[in-house]
C-alpha cells in the first residue's frame, strides 16, 4: 500500500512541476489548452512530412510516409474529451484561437473530426503505395483539417 | 493532376505558416524539438488524469481513466523517428533539455522507451478495473518515465 501511495506522490510531483515559461503553475484550462495545441502540433508535424513529399521538397520515402500516416491515425484515434473544457475559448481564455462556436455546434465539430479521421485512414492506405497515391489522398486530408479550422479557429 | 498539385500547395501553406511566438519560421530542428515536446506534453496530460485519481484529488472514473490509458498507449505506439535529429541536443540547440547522451546510448534509449510502452499497456489493462489497480500500475509507469528523464533529460 505504501508503494501505491508513493507512486501517486511521484506522479503528483511530475504534474505539479508543470509550469509555463512565465513560471506560474498551470490552471486546468491552461493545461487543457496546452494539450490540445500539442495534439494539433503533432498533426502538423506529420502532415508536414507528407506535404514535403507531396510537393517534391523531400524525396518520396514509402516507409517515412507510412509512419507519418500511421501517426496521424493514432492521433485521430485518441480521446480529446479532456481538452475542450467550458470557458476555454477565445472569449474566456488566453493563448487560444478556439472559437466559442465549437461549443455551440458540437455535433458539427464531431462530424468534422470524424471526416479528418476518415481522411487519415485513407492516407494510411495510400501513403506507402506511391507518390501519386499520397498526393491524391492529400486533398481530402488537407480539406478536412481546413474545414474545421475555417469554421472554428480564430483567423490571425 | 491540378487538384493533386493544389493539395500539395495547401499543405505547403499550412506548414509554411508554422511560426514561433517570436515570428520567425521554424528550422527543421526547431520543428522536431517542438514535436517531441508536444508528444511529451500529451504523455504528461494523460498521466495527470491518472495521477489525479491515484492520489485522490479527482474521483475515480473508470471511463476517463481508460481513455487516458488508451491515449498513452496510442502515444507510445507512434513513430518518433522524425523527432530526434542530430544536433538537436542541449549542446547544439536552444529550448531543449535533451542531452547528447541520447544519441550516444541509443540502444538503451530504445529499451527505456520499450519499458514505457509496456507500462502503458499494463495501465491500459488496469485503469478501468478499479482505483487500486490503477494505483498499482502507476508505479511501473511513473518509474519508466522517470528512468528515461533521469538519464537523458537535463536537470533544471
Amino acid at each position: 500500500m505504501f508503494k501505491k501511495i508513493a507512486a501517486g506522490t511521484l506522479i503528483a510531483a511530475i504534474t505539479a512541476t508543470t509550469v509555463f515559461a512565465g513560471g506560474h503553475a498551470r490552471t486546468p484550462i491552461e493545461n487543457a489548452i496546452a494539450a490540445r495545441q500539442s495534439h494539433m502540433q503533432l498533426y502538423q508535424f506529420n502532415l508536414g512530412v507528407l506535404g514535403g513529399m507531396a510537393r517534391g521538397n523531400v524525396d518520396y520515402d514509402a516507409a517515412a510516409a507510412s509512419a507519418a500516416a500511421d501517426n496521424l491515425v493514432a492521433l485521430t484515434s485518441m480521446s480529446q474529451a479532456g481538452y475542450w473544457l467550458p470557458d476555454s475559448d477565445t472569449g474566456s481564455a488566453e493563448n487560444t484561437r478556439a472559437l466559442a462556436a465549437i461549443w455551440e455546434n458540437f455535433p458539427d465539430v464531431i462530424a468534422k473530426v470524424g471526416a479528418t479521421s476518415q481522411a487519415a485512414v485513407a492516407m494510411q492506405a495510400a501513403a506507402g503505395t506511391d507518390l501519386a497515391s499520397l498526393q491524391a489522398a492529400m486533398n481530402a486530408l488537407g480539406g478536412a483539417c481546413g474545414a474545421c479550422h475555417k469554421a472554428y479557429r480564430q483567423a490571425r
